[in-house]
Order: C-alpha cells, then structure tokens, then sequence
C-alpha cells in the first residue's frame, strides 16, 4: 500500500472487534450515568484555540492540535471537555435545571508521544455536577467512577481512588508565603513528582528554590496518606479547618456510598490542570503499573473565569486507553459474538426472489438476518453460512420449494428440519 | 461571555435534550445495520491529506479542515467515511471474512456555507458491502437506508431514492466519443444541474462545449424517469446491455425487498464525488425542499486505486442533519423524557448518610436515582425533586427514621405511602 494511505501515528483503527469493545465500554459509561441522573451532552470536536489557551494550563497548550480554518479561525481540537462545558453552561446559564449533572462519552485528541495505554486520539468519559459546593458533590462522581469499574469487574483489590486537595494544600502554602501563581508551580512540581521514580522526585521541587525547610514542610504533608495521619499535623493555617472539615465529610459519604474500600487520602494528588480549586482525585491500578485511569476534582472558579456567574463544579475524566489496557490485563473483557440469527442460502438463482423475502420478513420482526448476495456452488455458499457466524442456515431450494417448504439448519448441531414456506416468509422460524 | 469563547460558526452544541434526538437516531441506524448483519467499525477524526487529495475528487478537497501536526505529518479531519473504510480494508484484507459488510456512524468535518440541513461538523451512517460485484449488494444497501426512515416514520409519500448508474450513461459517453476524464466532468456538470432552478440547469453541461447533438442526447437520457422509458431507447453502445441487465436485476430484488414503491430510477442521479463506477442513488423529501438525505452507490475501483487487490464495492453516506430536518418537519421526533426514576430528600443533616445508602441501594439495581446533594428548606428540596423529573421522591425525615420507615410519593398523583427502612436501604419500593 501506498505510504501516503497509512494510518496516522497515534491513532487507532477500530476493526468490528475492536469496536465491540469501545462500544461495551461506552455501554457501561452511559448506564452508570443514567443510574445517577446525569444527561449526555456533547460539543463540537473543535473549538476556539483561545478555549484552551486561557485556563487548561502549559501541559494541554503543548499537546494541542491547533489550526486555521478556510475563514481565518484559530481552532484546536479539543484535549478535553472541560472547557466546552463551561462555555455551553454559560451559553444557558439562566434557564438549565440546577444543579446540572451532564456527562459526556468524548473523543479527544492530544499531540503526546504514544505509548502504553496513550494515544493521540482518545474516547472519554466526562461526568461534572455544577451548582454544588459541598463535598456530597465530589463524593457523587467520585462513587459513578467507581461503580463503572466496579461493574466492569474490577474490585478494591485492583484500583485505588487517590484523593487530594488544593485547598488544604493551598492553606500551608499561603501560610509559607507562597500565593497565586507560585501556588500553581508547586502543584505542578508535586503532580510531576509522583510520576517519577523515587531517587528522582524531589528534583521538581526543589527547582523552585523554596528553601529547605519549606521544602521539607510541603513533602511531609504531601507524604500523608491517610484523613487521620494528616489530622495529626498541627494545623494552623487559616482555611485549613475547614479544608478538614470538608475532607471528613466526603470520606463520610463514601463510606455510605459502600466504596470506603476504594478510597484513601493523598495529599499528593494535585492534578496538572490549572483550574482545580478543591478536592481533586485521581484512580489507579493498584499495581500502579499503569498511568491513572481517571482523574478530577473541584473547579468553583473556572465559569466565572470565562465570563459566567460564580458556579461551583466537580467532575471528572476517564479514558478508554488506560482502563482497556487494565482490563485485557485482567482479562475482564467480555467475550463478543457477531450477533447474527440467520444467514440464507438460495441454491439457484431461481430462489433468490423467495429468499429475499424471508430474509426481509426475519430483518421486520427484528432478527439480524443475511443471505448469500453472490451465486456459487452449494458448498462455497454453505461455507459462507458457516463463516457467518449464524446461529441458522435457511436452504431455500427448488425441490423444497415445490412441496412447499425450506430447510432450517441448526449450524451448531448441524441438525435440520423442515419450515414451510408460509411460515418462512412470515419470519416464523420457531427459534 | 468573552467572544472567544463562543462556538464556532458551523458546529452544534448538544444540549441533553438534542443528545436524546441525535441518540435515538444513531440508535436506528445501529438497529438496522444489525438487522442487516452489518458490523461497526470507526477509524480515526484525522488521517492523511494524501488520502482524500488522491480519490474524494475537488468537491471535497477544497471543503477539507487540512493542518500539519507538530511533527510535521499533513492531515485533515475526515470528510467522509470511505476512505478510511478503503484503507482498513486493504490494511487486513487477508484475514477479513467476505463479503465485509461494515456500517460506521461518524464525525466528519467539511468547510461548506452553513445553511439549513447543513453544518461544518456532521454525523454520517455509512453502510458499505466490500467483494460483492453483483446488484444484490446495492439492493442490500439501498434497502438499509429505507428501512432506517420507514422505522423513523417515513413512508413512500415521504421520502424518494433515485437510482442513477454511471456505467450506463458512461456507455453512452464513450459512444458519443467522451472517455476517461472528461465523462467526469459531465457527470459533475450533471451533478451540478440537477441542484439548479430548470433555467440554469442546462448552464454546466453547455459549458463543457461538447457540441449541440450531444448535449440534446445526454440531456435525453438524463432525463429518463423510469426503466421502461430508459428501456425503449435505441441502445447500441457497448457495455449498455449489461448495466441494463443489472438495473433489472436491481429493481428487482428491491420489489422482492418490499420498498419498490420507494424507488425511481433518475440516469440525472451521477453523485459528486469522482469514485464512482455504476450504481448510484440519492434519497430526497419528496417534496424535494431540502437536500439529499442519503448519498451512495457503487465504486469497484476505489480499493485497487489505493494499493488494493481489486474488489467491488458499494455502499452509502446518510447524514444527520437533513434526516433531522425532515423528521422535525414533519413531527416524526419522538418526545424524550428523562429517565430518573427516584429523587431522595433527606429533611436534616442527620438523614443524609441513610439517604444516600438508600440511593446507591436503588443504584446497585439499575434505577436511576439521585438525592439533593445541597441543603436546604423542605420547600426548596421539594421543588427540586420536582424539577428532577423523578417518579417518585422518598422522603428521608428525622420523625419517620425513628418509626423504621421513609416515605414515598408519586410526583405524578402526589399519593404517598410509607415503606420500611429495611426494604428501602435494600432498594425495594415495589415501583
């Protein structure tokens, strides 16, 4: 094949097998969602570049696909859905039901180098509840992104829910002097570090010359791994009280929502974009071979940021690579069979009218039904019979047809009998 | 709202209530398909530039979203779905079960004027038989895309598929001395004609200067409406007799399929894009106000012009967006209501952990359910209940919880009785 017709680096072809499994993963995101209460939505798969620029951070901007249309737009594919929430929230801000409670099942593109469980285009799962600031909000999207996996079969030995938060964190820094933007750089040096290996991750923080024992401060605290360790610490800062108060109530709710077991604090879970403000999370195998299959949090002041009313929101995303990858692992994925009843065979050409027909009449009552749409000898359209995939054969033959009747084949078996012609081209089969 | 974060001209946003309409579309074609014993398939948002420069003809290429990526690859947003198809078919062509009876529903991108039943962005149910030469496979097609509308509501009053074939009308060309790429010119001219007022109609074709007789006798036969009438003309040219056989042969099968009265055979039908080689159709409303619903027909030589073993091919685009038009016209969308079963209202902060259990409890079970997730007076979380379009609402309360109970109360008949705590956290409302 021509070099110029070849896939583009990053992305995937997904052959009848492959989108058996995307479209069973997607199955399971919608059903979790409406179970919840949350309605689909969708955007366009591109938009202003500006949509992005301002408020997704350095790491997005970098990996965008951006470009100019015929008109002189500057666009970008979108990375993420956030921002297209925002914008449609803000578009109707005044006559949509509050809270709002909107998923989306996105394709997403991002220019990072391919690798295990990572792609340039990806489908993600996007659940946000916006006019909510109490934790119960966190804690609802928190237990739809668990109740997905834990429908797809995996349990508390396999993932673990990571959580942190901004604004506990957010507290002991202004209380050492760090403020605003400094703020976002230390956030981006923790998330960086706990994606290295050990000897490796202090190195983030300590490019930002902080100063040993502020240093030393923000790691102890960003090491707790537990709501009661980190109630330990002697909190003075301000806020900090009630960044405490809130965690309680969220670990709270989880336990109610009977997924305690999945869950556990860690101050070290930042997340890279820029716009979370609160509670943020993210979800792993617990091997931690993999990257994180999911991750959110809390951004109260991204709609005001794009010019809306002040609306606290949480949600989260969740990508279709890092969880296949985790459940062929596991060997979690279902089993597809082509879902294909019947597969009819006219033996000459003289019955391919009458075979139509009952074919037409199996497609009316619903059954997926086909026949042999190129003539042959009887073998090569019995061979395609049983290449189908069908659970049925219908033999539709000139002697058959003089007394009246077709033959109906159990392909498994290999056992026949007689269907007569009236009742073939009712669809009426029996089975 | 900042103007550089509003959508861009051309692209729709889904709101939950136009998800529902664009879901339950999607979710018929993915029913026919089945019922078809087509298969889905996707492939990626973006591929080369080369792939649609070399065969989707000037149409569409001047209509591409085309950008490089930061590694230098030049790519566009796909147009169309055949190409890509052509590609991963040639990329497995070994292994892939024939005949390959594939239906994708995707996201395609085309710079054109917005206008009614037209957006730059656009979902298309593409229906394609790969290795079938003979009519029974454009039969296949054709009677996909019309049992889709007839199960929307679209009767033969409604809708109109208009048959043309480029091999008879190239017969005619090649007779009249037209070979090669100068028979695709005519059939743009004719493609052209057929979208303008009769008094233009003839402009495109007289541009191509072929000559006064051969203008008059391709516009004769253009003009045919029916099979007879196109039967009773004096066909000499070579290759005339087989491409009548086959419309034969089509018209048919489409009788034994049940939908004759949907179809006209039109030789002015010739499709714009230059893959094209025989068989071709379009759907129109039949009072012809808007655009083609439906495009498609016939293109043996696309795969083999890609790299390919030779294959024949057919297979159609049908685009949301026209379809959508039509069926809000004429009243065919159906009402969608949001599916929440349950709202549950706890009267204090006390009662929020047993609501919630309650909750996931009705979760566990598959019915969608939600709680108010903010405090507030009863009067507020009564009026949220309602505005959640639930069925039911339990209600959670200090007094009732002492006595073992909840209540429940239909939002439709405002009945309410009590149900025991022990069966509510169990999810057993009996409703």
């Amino acid at each position: 094949m021509a070099s110029d017709v070849r896939s583009i680096k990053g992305t995937r072809d997904f052959f009848p097998e492959d989108m058996a499994v995307r479209n069973w993963i997607a199955s399971v995101w919608r059903k979790v969602s409406t179970r919840y209460g949350f309605e689909e939505f969708d955007g366009p798969i591109f938009e202003s570049l500006e949509l992005y620029t301002q408020k997704s951070g350095e790491e997005i901007v970098n990996q965008l696909y951006a470009f100019d249309d015929k008109g002189g737009r500057a666009l970008a594919l979108r990375p993420e859905m956030t921002p297209t929430l925002a914008r449609m929230v803000i578009a109707r801000v005044g006559t949509l039901r509050k809270p709002i409670k909107w998923f989306s099942i996105s394709r997403c593109c991002r220019y990072e180098r391919p690798q295990r469980g990572r792609f340039r285009e990806f489908f993600q799962w996007n659940i946000d509840i916006i006019g909510v600031k109490e934790p119960a909000a966190d804690a609802e999207v928190i237990a739809a992104a668990v109740d997905s996996l834990r429908e797809m079969g995996l349990g508390p030995d396999e993932v673990v829910v990571k959580i942190g938060d901004r604004k506990l964190l957010g507290a002991l820094l202004s209380s050492l002097g760090i403020e605003g933007p400094r703020q976002m750089r230390v956030y981006s040096a923790i998330d960086r570090m706990t994606k290295l290996p050990p000897e490796k991750a202090r190195g983030p923080l300590s490019q930002l010359d902080l100063g040993t024992d502020t240093e030393n401060r923000i790691l102890e605290v960003a090491a707790a791994k537990s709501l009661d360790e980190v109630k330990r610490f002697d909190w003075k800062e301000s806020g900090s009280e009630k960044a405490l108060s809130e965690l309680e109530t969220l670990f709270a709710i989880l336990a109610d929502c009977g997924i305690a077991e999945f869950c556990e604090l860690d101050l070290s879970i930042v997340r890279g974009l820029d716009y979370y403000t609160g509670i943020v999370f993210e979800i792993y195998d617990k091997g931690r071979e993999l990257r994180a299959i999911c991750g959110g949090g809390r951004y109260d002041e991204l709609i005001s940021s794009f010019g809306g009313p002040p609306m606290p929101a949480a949600g989260f995303g969740l990508g279709d690579a890092v969880l296949q990858e985790l459940l062929t692992e596991r060997g979690l994925l279902p089993k597809f069979a082509r879902a294909l009843d019947f597969f009819a065979v006219p033996i000459t050409k003289e019955e391919v009218g009458t075979t139509v027909k009952i074919v037409q009449a199996l497609r009316r009552k619903g059954r997926p039904a086909e026949y042999s749409l190129s003539p042959g000898s009887m073998r090569k359209l019995m061979r395609e019979a049983d290449g189908s995939g069908a659970k049925w054969a219908i033999i539709v033959g000139p002697d058959e047809l003089k007394e009246g009747a077709v033959t109906l084949r159990d392909m498994e078996t290999g056992t026949q009998r007689k269907v007569t012609l009236q009742d073939a081209l009712a669809g009426k089969f029996g089975c």
